[in-house]
């Protein structure tokens, strides 16, 4: 696994500039290179969390131009805390004080990860939406003011980074734990079988 | 959180020299140095895996001399797979054979990894087994090849390393990710606390 598992002559584009995606694909063996997409992140009325990140990572991948040897690989991560039956969507805090309420209502409760991921290649495309179960300990008025203090959330859904300092926070999660992160690794893989660009 | 989360004068001990460990710890923001503790790992006859890493986090935290200031801790972390109503605990494997026979147990199934933890501080001491359940993919006999040929199951209790190329295999988890990696920080959070030892 040294080499690259793909099949000759295929090139992996991620169409992200997250540096945490890039690194769980590097973790996981896939050589890639970067071609970040641009494109508006606006939710629709009446569109589920579930739908929004699925919508997002195919419009990242349709809108990069690709070579016939290139797939393309984008995905759009999002945090859902249920409020009764509304579904609260937490994106990056926008500042100290939305930081503080995000962590403050994600403390001592369940919320979900969702990640939508598309993998484009040779005019077919494969898509996945997976989903992460993460509960949060409870916590004191100090601690949460401390964690925004620390400065952790503000380029973070949800408001928090479970590989960092949040760590303390999380005592357990189900399902994939590379979905928090931001990228579902397995599925990710599970895609690439599909498409048939592993060797 | 920038500076050190423990009360003034406290020093914290890690009595392990795995650079996973340390990494966890660090990730989460507790500072620390390393005095490794040496001693055998044998299982007596009858002891559960429970047993068994409890016993072993308490010895390790006890084989360290420490001064009045510092607080030691010690982990111990193994992987079970039940064979019926047998517990078959995977050490680090041995050999080529040992890690594709171990890989090939854990593929298709769930097992469990379990890691005692025990924190002593001024003559008390605070301990705590956490279990996560981990589901691997089913493998095909080129995966485990190729898996075992990369190198990583050698240093690995359960021959593997969730965090690295094995992270394509394992769709999901049923509890703290950090102790599949070595070290369940929540746990070691809240044993700081009991302890007192946090500011």
């Amino acid at each position: 696994m040294a080499t690259s598992p793909f099949i000759p002559g295929f090139k992996l584009i991620l169409a992200s500039q997250s540096a945490r995606r890039a690194t769980l694909l590097t973790q996981a063996g896939f050589p890639f290179v970067v071609r970040p997409s641009e494109i508006p992140e606006f939710r629709a009325p009446d569109e589920t969390a579930f739908e929004y990140v699925k919508r997002l990572a195919i419009q990242k991948a349709s809108a990069i131009g690709i070579a016939p040897d290139e797939g393309i690989l984008a995905a759009d991560t999002t945090v859902v805390l249920m409020d009764g039956k509304t579904e609260l969507i937490l994106e990056k805090p926008a500042d100290s004080t939305e930081a503080i309420a995000m962590i403050g209502a994600l403390a001592g409760r369940v919320h979900s990860v969702l990640t939508g991921i598309c993998f484009r290649w040779q005019d077919q495309q494969w898509v996945h939406v997976e989903e992460t179960k993460v509960e949060f300990s409870p916590l004191s008025a100090k601690e949460i003011l401390e964690y925004v203090a620390s400065g952790e959330p503000f380029d973070k859904a949800g408001g928090y980074g479970i590989q960092g300092l949040a760590s303390r926070f999380i005592p357990r999660i189900e399902g994939c734990y590379f979905n928090v992160v931001g990228l579902p690794v397995h599925q990710v893989h599970r895609l690439f079988t599909l498409a048939g660009v592993l060797a």
